[in-house]
């Protein structure tokens, strides 16, 4: 039995308490400062009220103040935080972690430097812990589909655990897997957390396909617009490839669970889905957002990271011109408010020129 | 302006008058014996009964027996008919085709032989057609996301045009291609056939997540089965790349629109996704046709031809037995009448075995 503490408890993290208690794991789970009543609630119902679920019996819930008190003897730390909290809980878990933990990361997302290079959140989580604990702490991440709601109700998912040592993913893979949590491994760490991230950005775009035909007052017809979405996932596949190629990742990481099994996943429903109808339908990136009550929005953020980190490496000659057409519009629309107006002809390395027509 | 003629009225092929006539070519849609009501009526009215829209006013309609009249002169002869029509065609067309004549199928399908090797429907388009002519014929095929109906809609769609000679395809592209109609070319023969086929079995498999839904009875639920149907769709992906190697294609046809975009396309709906759902809700793979009526399933046909030729080619020792985990399943719960139940540890080369658990 291992002691683990999950902090930040969203649903994410929460539901990832789930497995790990069934495994009989003395589980934590410490709120971040924005989880005070989501931590009251648990404490008083056992019920999670944004997974709407009671969570297992043996899992404990803190508060924040209480995190300091019950990481010390911890063999797992799970960071439970998103995208968006990632630099705050590295500051919160850097003067707390001790050599020989485990640190597991969930959120999906990238940052980059001023000339555009980029970094994976796993690296941001791990920048301010101090160089001899960094070195002895065993980092690692939870990547591919992963609908909360669906783990904490126990349903058959199947996610990856990346990393950069085979033993430290593999005894977190221990912990966690259970008869319906199936978890595999691998040491592709940059090449796992850049599909994560760059998923997000491409849902968001697959959104576009309903919000078009909104626009063109055909939202009410028998036929969709599924072509359109298939065409933007298959390019998003191409370019989840490339961008693992680019950070010296492997392209086959984005061929499973990590690259087209998380793209499918996310491209079925969720706020930047919505945001992309929106787009689809006309708005503007702020109209959009707006019209969503100002949430986060995790690849509407990752568009504008990784857009504007191209428009740097192009001018380094890093990237080609032609290379990410797609994520080149994503930030074209969403980070620069430009029309809609998808480059179909610069897909899949260029459509052919040729045509034969009378008219 | 080419002269183009579509043997067989269902909708595809009949979506397919719309790019070629916009294009201002000489449409000739010819119906095959199960298509005498679909001529009638589009020659009455102008409307395509299948796809509920009215063709473009160019092109002309004709029944079965005017077929040799209007081929002769035609550049370009599109096979329009599905899978289970292929022999049939091939039969009509065989005596009629001329050297130097372009054909491109959309049959999306497989073949094998008693010894578990694998043929692609335009090789078996092309057999009965006498060699002098079958070698002076330009032989193509149509792979890549495309409903019929949002083709007929002249909605964006991306698809690829598959032969073995650059020339044949770019002449077809040329011929078709159009604002919203994008097409792009491989080579990759072979693989992009067997894409095409393999992917209606995988969508079929998808289809389980909800059927699963509803037998634990949990279909009312807020929380979905997607995690399920992207862990099918990411194992999918993998085994559709190897399906590509095994039969001397490229894996990376599969990484593209062909494969991951195809497969995206055919989970969001149709009978074989619904076939899918009766059999995750518990029933056996005969209770679920007759509760659909008997349709043509062409993803469960593609089933028992690749699950039966995998036994074979497992027992000459041409893949190994671990491979195929998923398609093999298929087999089991459609050809073999077996209960479904998804081998998820034996997918993406095999779930690590480790767990450490204290219960």
């Amino acid at each position: 039995m291992a002691i683990a503490v999950i902090l930040g408890s969203g649903v994410m993290g929460s539901a990832l308490a789930v497995p790990l208690a069934d495994n009989g794991h003395d589980v934590r789970l410490v709120g971040t400062h924005l989880d005070r009543a989501i931590i009251d609630a648990i404490r008083a119902t056992g019920v999670h009220p944004g997974l709407n679920r009671e969570l297992p019996a043996s899992v404990r819930a803190y508060q924040l103040e209480e995190l300091e008190g019950v990481i010390e003897d911890a063999e797992i730390v799970l960071s439970g935080v998103n995208s968006v909290g990632v630099e705050w809980a590295a500051e919160r878990l850097a003067p707390l972690l001790r050599p020989g933990q485990l640190v597991i990361t969930i959120a999906k997302g990238v940052r980059a430097d001023e000339i555009g290079d980029l970094r994976t959140l796993p690296e941001v989580l791990a920048e301010p812990v101090p160089a001899d604990v960094r070195e002895r702490v065993g980092w690692a991440a939870i990547i591919g589909p992963s609908i909360a709601g669906e783990v904490a109700a126990r349903r058959d998912s199947c996610v990856v655990f990346c990393g950069r040592d085979q033993s430290v993913v593999d005894r977190l893979a221990a912990a966690f897997r259970t008869d319906w949590y199936h978890v595999w491994t691998t040491l592709d760490f940059v090449g796992g957390e850049i599909c994560a991230a760059a998923k997000n950005c491409y849902a968001l775009g697959i959104g576009f396909a309903e919000g078009q035909l909104e626009r063109g007052g055909e939202a009410a017809g028998p036929d969709r617009a599924h072509n359109y979405e298939a065409a933007l996932f298959a390019q998003s596949a191409v370019e989840i490839r490339q961008w693992a190629s680019l950070l010296g990742g492997d392209p086959d990481t984005a061929s499973w669970l990590p690259g087209v099994g998380d793209l499918y996943v996310t491209s079925t429903g969720g706020r930047n889905v919505r945001a992309g109808n929106l787009l689809g339908a006309g708005l503007s990136f702020i109209e959009a957002a707006e019209r969503l009550g100002n949430p986060t929005l995790e690849g509407a953020s990752a568009i504008t990271v990784f857009g504007d980190a191209l428009g740097k490496l192009t001018d380094r000659g890093v990237v080609a011109e032609d290379d990410f057409p797609l994520m080149r519009h994503l930030y074209e629309v969403v980070g620069l408010q430009r029309p809609l107006n998808i480059p179909w002809t610069r897909f899949f390395g260029g459509e052919p020129t040729g045509r034969v027509a009378s008219a």
